[in-house]
């Protein structure tokens, strides 16, 4: 049994959205979506009278038949907090759902969390409450995209604003470790930049290439563009700073919000606009790699069905070991700085 | 009368779709895709053998009815070619397209100049052969995407791999120029970055966000994000790193061709496909900002439509006095060097 931390509050639409994915969630003999291959035990994080209010609403007696436990939380990080703020607030306060989440997590009172709130509070609470891995300079947060042969891990989607190139080595590392766990035996490495050839890009890019190269061999490809990203990638595995990965992930998804609002302009909401919804579900969220911890960070604006594949993505993260495998793939790297630098350096 | 200079070379399909492009809009009566509101006449750059080969080939004799000039050129610069190697390049060929294309532009026999070719070529050969004009550092290639109100100009998609905020500042001030040119009366200028509130970013964008407000101020409305960039954004003119840019542009790209195989597959190849084949035709060049003279760098996959919208692209920019509005309005800013920091800079 795979305990998972769902934060109540937080996301674009409030808690709402969230209750609806638990009422379908805990009534699992009624939902499709629901992976009962592993079975999971949820623990709702938010306001005790608010998470039994709204569950009650809703048909589900999580005292009874469709029994989740509550972990009480009073508020959580507001959607529109700047960086310092969000910083402030995690530090300062326990009784957030970020906090309380996280802290159930590292308490072993849970075994993964969940929250599709405010990212920055979620990665804050993460390094603050967990720490990071050793090796880890920056944690970074993996997107799975859809490609013809699989699943695609970009990573940082946007965890942090910067990353140095050693940060991408280990983006790299441990996001080979999450597509193995995803079924890609072999997996192989490319880097985000402008222009297929090698050597094309900033500092950051050219420092990367020759590290990443001397670092896994014939399992990195080199460079990869904006282009290749959905559809038909020779890389498994991308990795990029978190400040372009964040505007590239972004970038796709009003790209196919442009796509889905033109096919409702001309053929209506059914058919072609939702058929391009149904598969732009990789939009959905990602995985915080380099954290001692299972955490998935969901799209502010998830529905419930998409809560509910992060529920699942949290208790397979968990289920598959992937922590620990990546723990165990960072041992080969020197330890980095907070700024992403080498420790041994001078 | 416009006169376009244009590469025949270069493009990822070689120089036959260019030659269908040209023979279409040469046979102007029987083209909708030609906007005959300003004449334009054509100078084809390019081997001079060649380009008659294949447009006598189409029908069209260039000599006669259908009227054009050759500048003859011996070759590109490979698609493939590195930027050291394509600087190297243009800075010892006078006989390739792109050197031969700006110095028409430069020595008055052509108003304007457009390439699908080796995008970094176009750019190189135009600072070396024309400079930059008084103010500004680095060129900024802008690209007019899609929005509800019109269109919005996106700038830099990749004529540098990197800018400092004084670049940014120049990208905004060039953009809103061409934005007027595009009919938006008081252009609003927006800072691409992550996060919805002011502070969020890297350094770059916090010393751009600063620098743009004491520029434009109730002009610019703050960061933008990816997800803006097509549909609805509440800016005009967006600007960016030409790194962040490229691989934004390229990733909606890539969206936007995954949204187009999806529903191929669904639907088949006409019908939604072609509907959102259609719409995404802002993919197809833009224009160079910062250079004395009207240049336009298409996409190297364009269709022959899309050749010709390029080149009515650069008839307007020409006709407009874009330009020399550039000029009159970087007037107001300081001079940068060539790597976008103020000259007067201890």
């Amino acid at each position: 049994m795979t305990r998972v931390a769902i934060d109540l509050l937080g996301g674009d639409a409030g808690p709402g959205v969230v209750a609806d994915a638990l009422a379908q969630f805990l009534r699992q003999p009624a939902s499709p979506d629901v992976d009962r291959s592993s079975p999971v035990s949820l623990c709702v994080v938010g306001p005790r009278n608010l998470t039994e209010e709204l569950l009650a609403e809703r048909g589900v007696d999580i005292h009874g038949e469709h029994a989740a436990d509550i972990a009480h939380a009073n508020d959580c990080v507001p959607m529109t907090s700047s960086s310092q703020e969000t910083l402030a607030l995690v530090r300062e306060r326990d009784d957030l759902t970020s906090t309380v989440g996280i802290d159930a997590l590292r308490d072993g009172r849970a075994d993964a969390f969940v929250s599709i709130g405010h990212t920055g509070a979620t990665v804050a609470a993460s390094v603050f409450g967990l720490g990071r891995l050793p090796g880890m300079g920056r944690p970074g947060l993996a997107v799975e995209l859809p490609s013809g042969r699989g699943p695609l891990v970009f990573v940082d989607c946007g965890a942090a604003p910067f990353a140095t190139e050693h940060d991408l080595i280990r983006f790299a590392c441990a996001g080979r470790v999450y597509a193995r766990s995803l079924g890609i035996a072999a997996p192989r490495v490319g880097l985000l930049t402008i222009g297929s050839e090698r050597g094309k890009g900033d500092r950051l890019r050219k420092n990367a290439d020759a590290l990443l190269e001397s670092a896994f061999a014939a399992d990195y490809i080199g460079p990869v563009e904006g282009h290749d990203l959905v559809g038909d990638c020779a890389a498994d595995v991308v990795v990029v700073d978190g400040f372009t990965g964040n505007v590239a992930l972004k970038s796709m998804e009003g790209a196919l919000r442009w796509s889905v609002s033109t096919m409702a302009r001309a053929y209506g909401n059914d058919g072609p606009a939702r058929e391009l919804l149904r598969t732009s579900h990789f939009l959905s969220g990602g995985v915080l790699l380099g954290v001692p911890g299972a955490v998935v960070v969901g799209h502010g604006a998830s529905s419930p069905i998409e809560i509910i594949a992060c529920i699942n993505r949290a208790a397979a993260l968990h289920a598959g070991g992937v922590v620990d495998e990546v723990r165990r793939s960072l041992d080969a790297f020197g330890q980095l700085d907070a700024r992403g630098e080498p420790l041994d350096a001078a």
